[in-house]
């Protein structure tokens, strides 16, 4: 389904991205001249999310033909030993963030169109002729986030660990502030659930942009699958769209989420417009639970997340999830006043709470465990 | 030397090209859909020259990686068989016509903004994710030049074999003329006087594109060597500039495509403009003479092209030369009525080729030769 009005202003709350241009450091990178089979290493101090531009010239004669160039991005040093063809995971390699170009025109300024989530930059010299060298000049990374590092709010501490942990994570959670809270800069760039839920706690204590989760919020709720279900992740082009991905746990959280964002904002207007979003996950979720108000495991694989081990049974981790979801499904309903749902919600609660106990806790271990897990011990 | 006045007006001949948008012929490529590891070709039915784009689109999930394509344009089928890591010819490898590029939205209209020579394109996919396939629509080469086949001179013949040549060489020329008279619309894509010389000849008898012969002759005679010398080529990006390649023979022809030029367009000024460079060309190859009024010989290789062969002498062919230019100034000389210079111009031509009688005809087999050659006949 698509809410074309949540829709709307969930792109009107789309923030203006903010650009910083970075220099390499410490290389007179200008002064290399390159011939065929050479390479220049580029380093731009810190972890960058943004495109490339150089000015490539050239030393000799009128260049005659074109220069062929390959670029590889890297976060690490190290990734620019690895050869990507020698690449072989699930990760669909095309998010490997290598370039060949040719430049046609020498001197020019090359643009790459591109974003790139990297530190260094490794160019070489695929071919030129030989009757010039090239060298670059005015390179520059222009950096984009829509995280405002002017508004971050300070951590109180005088632990250097602290410190140190709290500078990477705020470094981490600027780089994925982009239009949306993206997974991760580098590759799938998306805005999933799971993750907005916690960039969104990230973010209260940081860089407080609460239209960001906000506009994250409208768009997980304007866009959801045919009976009405929150998607997993949104994608922003070539126009925004869920997903066919959706995990029980994950549609959930929408609920979690909002919650967290009106106890930061009081923002009751967007309980009020996303509250019937919240309302149906609950009813899809109630959808799901057997006779014993048990919710049903299933072997497919990814039905719930949790965590990234898919083998692991998520039955008894759901069960809490839903738990997690109707308390504050409850709250959401006392905020907007709606009596009749916040009664009935808090039914749900027991039974679900009382069904865990009898049937899903493990009282040896003293832990809640699925019910198929259960009969798989008893063998 | 950089003469302004003579530039600006080569600029103002530079032609608009003409566009014609070109499909590929006899295949329903709409319908292929491409997972990773396929493959398409497509066939535009003729050699273009132009640019390509496409609309890329999927089938199944959301893309939710970049597919990342590798293209390969080929003039003749059997090229795409062919590796370009495997080539090692002594032409820089960064012309063979290849891209490898990333599309991160789909559906998109992709261009590729270079331009290509090529009949057939093979697009392969390196990598996409499995919850999708791709296909293209839309694929269409938009092909440039600047002949005008509506003005275009039919071929008087019945001849079906004359025809079948005539189609061949007027399409070589079509895709030739671009923005000046490229050598080649593959690799190079320059202005060569050698390649001009034929080139005018040629477009006098098919497409009349006369501005574009003057276009020519204005650049060269704009764009010299600090002493005034014509350049074999010259670039057009990032600005026209004389390339640092000087040869014997590829200046003086400056002078004959300029009496060619005049013959058929009576173009008085334009011989006006440019007598002072023919005149510098002659005194230039005159100071090259030693004192038998024979051209001196040179171990340097590329003094004097001739032909592709590098290793065989040119002394014999440079001396044809100097009067075959010698007889073009003496005719210059006539239209722009500097009588003094044509008389000068006669006695040379009548020294010159009394020396070559003298010095360079071997009568035993009937042909004129190089001065080292019959000295090494003699050995």
């Amino acid at each position: 389904m698509r809410d074309e009005k949540l829709l709307k202003k969930a792109i009107s709350l789309m923030p203006k991205l903010i650009y910083k241009n970075v220099s390499p450091v410490g290389t007179d990178y200008q002064t290399k001249q390159l011939k065929k089979g050479d390479s220049i290493v580029l380093d731009f101090g810190d972890h960058q999310v943004g495109r490339l531009a150089f000015d490539l010239k050239a030393k000799g004669s009128h260049p005659d033909a074109p220069a062929y160039l390959r670029l590889h991005f890297a976060e690490r040093e190290i990734e620019l030993t690895e050869n990507p063809k020698e690449y072989n995971g699930w990760v669909c390699a095309s998010w490997i963030e290598e370039e060949y170009i040719h430049v046609d025109v020498i001197p020019s300024t090359v643009k790459l169109p591109r974003r790139y989530a990297f530190r260094y930059v490794k160019i070489e010299v695929l071919d030129i002729s030989d009757k010039y060298k090239i060298y670059f000049d005015n390179v520059v990374c222009t950096s984009e986030s829509s995280a405002d590092d002017t508004k971050l709010v300070a951590l109180n501490t005088t632990n250097e660990l602290h410190k140190s942990l709290d500078k990477v994570a705020i470094k981490t959670l600027h780089d994925c502030m982009q239009l949306v809270f993206e997974d991760g800069p580098k590759r799938d760039r998306r805005l999933w659930i799971g993750d907005l839920r916690m960039q969104a706690l990230a973010n209260y204590e940081t860089y407080r942009n609460y239209e960001l989760v906000k506009e994250g919020l409208y768009l997980f709720g304007a866009l959801t699958n045919d009976e009405g279900r929150v998607g997993a992740c949104i994608f922003l082009e070539p126009e925004p769209e869920v997903d066919d991905t959706f995990m029980f746990d994950y549609s959930l959280f929408f609920i979690n989420i909002l919650l967290d964002y009106y106890r930061k904002t009081a923002d009751l207007q967007a309980v009020k417009d996303l509250w019937h979003v919240c309302k149906r996950q609950i009813e899809l979720a109630m959808n799901n639970l057997d006779d014993n108000y048990v919710v049903a495991d299933s072997d497919k694989l990814g039905w719930c997340f949790v965590d990234w081990n898919l083998g692991l049974n998520k039955q008894g981790s759901a069960q809490g999830i839903l738990l997690y979801a109707l308390e504050a499904a409850i709250e959401l309903a006392q905020i907007v006043e709606d009596v009749l749902v916040e009664e009935e919600y808090a039914q749900y609660y027991l039974q679900i709470k009382t069904s865990a106990n009898k049937f899903l806790f493990d009282s040896e271990n003293g832990v809640y465990i699925s019910g198929s897990i259960t009969i798989i011990l008893k063998h």
